[in-house]
């Protein structure tokens, strides 16, 4: 049953939003957080889904959609690359369970990214197993998007990765 | 699988220790946010379960115990009644799923009661069906107790809740 957890992540976003005053610093806040998480969950996920090493970006992508998000979220997502290189993907969600319980953000929160917590935990499991990537949300049903879509770009090398963050 | 809801609880009471220096107020914070989070959960539990009314404070008991504790954390507790006036309980659980990743606290943490959210979550969910009670921790494993012990007094009337709390 989900409903513990997605009241309990409510609880914990609602703290953040009374420790920091800008949306900008819960986000970040959220996504380092969830990237300590996702550091620690990657070894309960490849013990218990048993995979085996993913040959490419796109059987990766998958994998996350396909069975992480079953395993932890109980629902998939569909894939699409977006990038004629190959390393740029979109997860769509229909339905996203971590919002069962939020109607609309606030208006003074209009920037919040509420389930950044799991663009951390995509980036921090992803370290893990050496693939560094860019984890974000890029659209979002409560900010009135038709779909949830979470963008991942693996970051091919230093050089990429250097290109990316400036 | 409990294991994202788990270390999202611990990256919650891991914010609330940077918030509150004092043991006390993050206890009473995650009892405050329990709370907030039972009132809600109750809902839920009682479509979900479809269970019939209680008709004694040990059948809320053992409904708590045996029905909700397994549907949210995937573990039953064992139950005893530990007053001659009957509206005295403890729950009891050899294992606490919430404490997974936890190996200790910190010296400095030695008051906290990591899973206190658990107690306001089922004050909260009584309360909505018009029970009062007080739900603490007894003992705690992470705090070398043997077993992981729940208490649970149902106030009977508002002279006695006034007691309690005086």
């Amino acid at each position: 049953s989900r409903e513990l957890f997605v009241l309990t992540y409510g609880a914990l976003v609602a703290q953040l939003c009374k420790d920091y005053e800008k949306d900008e610093d819960v986000n970040n806040c959220l996504d380092r957080m969830g990237y300590g998480i996702g550091v620690r969950l990657i070894e309960d996920f490849l013990a218990r889904s048993a995979v085996k090493k993913c040959r490419s970006y796109s059987e990766t992508a998958d994998m996350i959609a396909q069975v992480a998000f079953k395993m932890y979220l109980g629902v998939t997502a569909s894939v699409s690359c977006s990038s004629a290189a190959g390393n740029e993907f979109s997860l769509i969600l229909d339905k996203n369970p971590l919002v069962d319980f939020v109607e609309e953000l606030p208006a003074e929160r209009a920037s919040l990214c509420y389930c950044n917590l799991l663009c951390g935990v995509i980036r921090g499991a992803l370290e893990m197993v050496h693939l560094a990537a860019e984890v974000t949300f890029l659209q979002d049903k409560l900010k009135g998007d038709a779909v949830t879509e979470i963008g991942i770009v693996f970051l091919k090398n230093t050089e990429d990765k250097k290109h990316k963050r400036n």
